[in-house]
């Protein structure tokens, strides 16, 4: 098995090719991780923000409390072939009607199939199950600083 | 979509079916994250400890300086169909040749085909690629907390 690092022109390919990462924050002496699903925020160029659909929670409170966190993103075919990025980010909470319709576009676009990313146009949050009360919450992931190694048999 | 709690006892059966997780550690107010192949260390009941052979390198030195550590687990079927497992966990090196071996042999045999897991016995680090020259690191994580969650459509 051969690790190299990964430059930063394919770890912003790897970032567009990918929707699903592990969000690590830290509060209060803890370390918290979760899967999250998630959508570059500009089309072209190195990936400087990601978007993420979330519901209030404890990793919400913990990022509101501590906004620096680490994405981490992967793709492992086997234990001898695998890639993955360890960003450095900031969170960053979207508020105002406008900057929250143009995220959940951008995010109903890029992780949910035509017909339910349609409903974003007529004000409805597709990401929302039904029936489901918790309120949702839409943030920004600034990318500081991304590193990537890939490892080849 | 509806999410649930994860009763201890279907953490610990999650826990042994899979065999990749995400670490996350802390140290110096950077968070880092990496997937890991892990084995639990006891064969029955409540999993207490899982163990990891790795490589000296930044997570390492991060865990030796703040040996409190979160471990994730998750299996994502789709975005409305998956389990995760969140663990709160303590860092431990292993030293000595004999807790080593016996952390070794687990591993092998939980990750490895038969073939490479029989060489521990001949002495041999199975798990080290030919031509690496970095210093393995065996370690235990010992779980002090761990909760659940699975979301059904």
């Amino acid at each position: 098995m051969k690790i190299d690092p990964l430059p930063r022109s394919a770890i912003d390919k790897f970032l567009r090719t990918q929707t699903l990462a592990r969000i690590g924050c830290h509060a209060g002496g803890q370390i918290y991780i979760v899967p999250i699903a998630y959508a570059p925020e500009n089309d072209e160029g190195p990936v400087t923000s990601v978007l993420v659909h979330s519901f209030e929670g404890q990793k919400v409170r913990m990022m509101r409390e501590n906004p620096h966190v680490c994405l981490e993103v992967d793709e492992i075919a086997s234990p001898s072939s695998w890639r993955t990025v360890v960003i450095d980010g900031e969170f960053e909470e979207l508020r105002g009607e406008e900057a929250q319709q143009r995220a959940l576009s951008t995010l109903a676009e890029r992780l949910l199939p035509p017909s339910a990313a349609s409903r974003v146009a007529q004000g409805d949050d597709p990401f929302r199950a039904v029936g489901e009360d918790t309120p949702a919450v839409l943030y920004r992931i600034r990318i500081h600083d991304a590193s990537g190694r890939i490892a080849t048999p």
